[in-house]
């Protein structure tokens, strides 16, 4: 195959994919990416809530897992919040994403920050050091939440 | 604070983030987690098609982006197949997931290899190497999808 023919080959493979996406609007898509990765954040986060709370027995190397897997979510949802995704399908994002970029920014890289320090944790295994960790996720995904996140 | 209250402050605030999965199903929270994974990776390769292809102008720096997240999200999904994920909600998994659990893992870990490559060339910015681990990639997730998920 040529390079030409490799390149049609390869995007009418990824169409034919039906990511239930293609239908979409772009901003639609990319509200329901961030959502994505935001459910995905939440199962890890409830799985490790679950260990810190004595509801299922702490596993190491499952903790440490889904703390590696959060903290590289939390790089990521950053970018479905573009120019024009303020509507567009239903959403819980308030407009001050939008109206105070600067602190919408910090907030979420102080929870990104939270996040590699709890996979830090996670990775030593001492559950004194995991609860700390732990408790600042929650608190820096909380702030984040209450100033940008409608009830 | 002591660890005890640490602890229960934690998971208050986390259960506080009302994540929309608290009334849900251990089932229909896997599912609707993978699904959450399975979008993010889907805009992502659809932001990489788009460059591809020449749809968008093409930036080494977003695109490369773009690849890493996929190599790791790719790792993520296959968490949210669990015993007793087979229905629950709204899904288009196949019962042979559960059925040839060892190939569905297989097609799985192609996929994962595939983005693997797709992130270090998408590193080197060679176009060449690009459209192929890219067509490389999409023939990898549509041997899967073809598999193991419904039309």
């Amino acid at each position: 195959m040529n390079g030409k023919f490799k390149t049609i080959a390869a995007t009418a493979l990824l169409a034919s994919l039906s990511f239930g996406a293609y239908a979409q609007s772009a901003a639609e898509r990319s509200i329901q990416y961030r959502q994505g990765v935001m459910r995905a954040q939440g199962w890890h986060l409830g799985n490790m809530a679950a260990q810190v709370k004595g509801d299922k027995p702490y596993n190491k190397d499952d903790f440490a897992r889904s703390a590696t897997f959060v903290s590289q979510l939390l790089q990521m949802p950053w970018d479905g919040y573009g120019p024009g995704t303020e509507t567009g399908a239903p959403t819980k994002a308030k407009a001050e994403i939008w109206l105070d970029s600067a602190k919408f920014k910090a907030d979420g890289e102080e929870a990104s920050k939270a996040a590699v320090g709890l996979a830090q944790a996670a990775a030593s295994g001492n559950m004194d050091q995991i609860k700390v960790a732990f408790g600042a996720t929650a608190k820096a995904c909380k702030t984040c939440h209450d100033n940008f996140r409608s009830k």
